[in-house]
């Protein structure tokens, strides 16, 4: 965990030890506060403060407002969500006993978020029995400091990942984020700039954020802090300069702190007109491309060659594009790594 | 729904009008074998009957018994989970009444069996509150026949697909499964017969099922009737041999029910020998292949080329042949319809 804080450069977070169970663990967070132990760190005691589980990843910060200021309010609030399964009392033999009535009850979420002295006053009166087994914090507010706590009907998001499908959903979810914008920087030719503009025009039907930049070339580099600055983790290049310029912004992007998190995925545009040489004919430069993006994959940045047959014929050239449109999207939905390097034909 | 049972041949299917509400539809379900109205179906009212959840699509046989066999000596059986997360009661403003102790109580879920005289008698005295509001059948029967129902501990599979995460993690878990094993043909030259070697040993240290079959040219496309008889989804042909014969394979598949539900994939691997022509100055090939890939997709056939520089260093050849396995893999894993008719480099 320390390691984690210093990669990320997380300076606002406070480490501390846990505990054998939920509460013993929470507790022990609180303690940081007034404990004498850690004096040196000179944290303030909040009035409010809000207890969230890792295992929920996806908290927004609409939420967390709500339930800061309810609790700053009422002292205490928690996340709710509606129950989807009907919940059952069980006999010791493993029949029914009764079920609930769906309608009365909600399943309890984090995040939950208290006025400090209450949270802090129920955990020094609750029993041994509560921090063995007990799960739930708003309970103790209300056994052991008369606090009613305010619910507020959170996102679905909220929810736990807890098993293998919960992984998958996760992962999918993370990668439609990323997969929501995306910065296009072409040459200053006719054929890159139209190019630019249909990729565009199709991607933003499939409801994406596109924004296309025009560069000269050896200037393509200086586009990237801004694309940083908006937080965008797909880049498209369209145009046949050579591979010293894509270098040079990879260098550029790999030197920002964009792929620290998740991977960056660049897709290499090429256009092959009718009248120059093949581009499969130049035996180098997919190689080329392969050797780039292996190099590339060690700095979190995922690579790909994109290789689009410009012809005169308007309705093949639009096949070709909206190939372009479907294949480029896939390749940022998916960011597969396998397939980095590889020269895809349009 | 009359559609989907014509085109998926499901013969033992009857289908019946839905109510309202869950009990309403669930009530009708059973009258089927009771009600003169569907005389001519030759119905035979059953012993048992199990209700389920088309949202829980990954229910298995081994649920299903078990909870039909309890049903059978109990009268009633229903699956259930721990619950995730504590359940609370809320009062009316939004504010907590009280929290259940998350250890006494279960999810109840489905599959659920009845003794089907019971569960009949339980709807036929059940009130109208019961069949606007209710949820669970469990209670009808406990409250209207006095039958308390055996609670059975089910997978975490069972859990209900209601969000965008859980048809996120639907689709994970579908694709895993389909890419669980795999059928390789290879030539009978002495290339194809080690890579074929090599992929096996590989791609078994990832968990996959893979089994090689040799083949003669013109003769691999009767080793499909076998490969359909598995149940599997994935076949990779190995060696140079031209299209036509692919195009066969392709074609035995198409006639076969095997793509009815979910697409196959279907990996054209390529030898190129140092000694021979450059494959990809074989301008033609590529986009042959692009051809009979874009007419195989539409009969949910996905098609993709990979080509694999053989060398006689051993070193550079492992490389070549780790990353196949990576790129077949994934391109199994992910069945990624935008990358069909690509041909791939390793």
């Amino acid at each position: 965990m320390k390691s984690i804080i210093q990669k990320y450069n997380h300076e606002k977070t406070q480490w501390c030890v846990g505990g054998l169970t939920r509460h013993r663990s929470i507790f022990n967070g609180l303690s940081v506060f007034v404990d004498d132990k850690f004096m040196e760190c000179h944290l303030t005691k909040p009035k409010v403060v809000i207890i969230h589980d890792a295992v929920r990843p996806f908290v927004n910060e609409d939420i967390l407002l709500k339930i800061a200021t309810a609790a700053n309010d009422h002292g205490a609030a928690g996340a709710i969500r509606p129950l989807v399964s009907t919940v059952i009392a069980t006999n010791s033999e493993h029949f029914l006993d009764h079920s609930l009535e769906r309608s009365k009850y909600r399943a309890s979420e984090m995040p939950q978020a208290f006025l400090f002295d209450t949270i802090y006053k129920a955990y020094q009166k609750c029993t041994e029995y509560d921090f063995e087994y007990g799960t739930e914090c708003l309970h103790l507010v209300l056994s052991y400091c008369n606090t009613q706590a305010k619910l507020i009907e959170g996102p679905p998001t909220l929810w736990k990942v807890t098993y293998k499908q919960d992984l998958f959903a996760a992962e999918s979810l993370i990668k439609e984020t990323l997969s929501q914008n995306v910065y296009v920087i072409t040459d200053v030719d006719q054929e890159a700039l139209q190019l630019g503009h249909c990729l565009k025009k199709m991607l933003m039907t499939q409801h994406m954020d596109v924004e296309v930049i025009s560069a000269e070339y050896g200037k393509k580099k200086l586009c990237i802090p801004h694309v940083s600055s908006q937080e965008s983790y797909n880049i498209i290049i369209i145009g046949n300069t050579d591979l010293q310029e894509k270098q040079e912004v990879i260098d550029v992007i790999a030197n920002s702190s964009m792929t620290l998190l998740y991977p960056m995925v660049l897709i290499l545009v090429y256009i092959s007109l009718p009248e120059s040489t093949p581009f499969s004919k130049k035996l180098d430069e997919p190689s080329a491309i392969r050797r780039l993006a292996k190099e590339a994959k060690h700095r979190n940045i995922l690579v790909y060659g994109l290789l689009v047959n410009y012809t005169k014929d308007s309705e093949e050239l639009n096949e070709s594009l909206e190939n372009m449109c479907f294949i480029s999207k896939s390749l940022m939905k998916d960011r597969n790594s396998a397939l980095t390097g590889q020269l895809l034909v349009v």
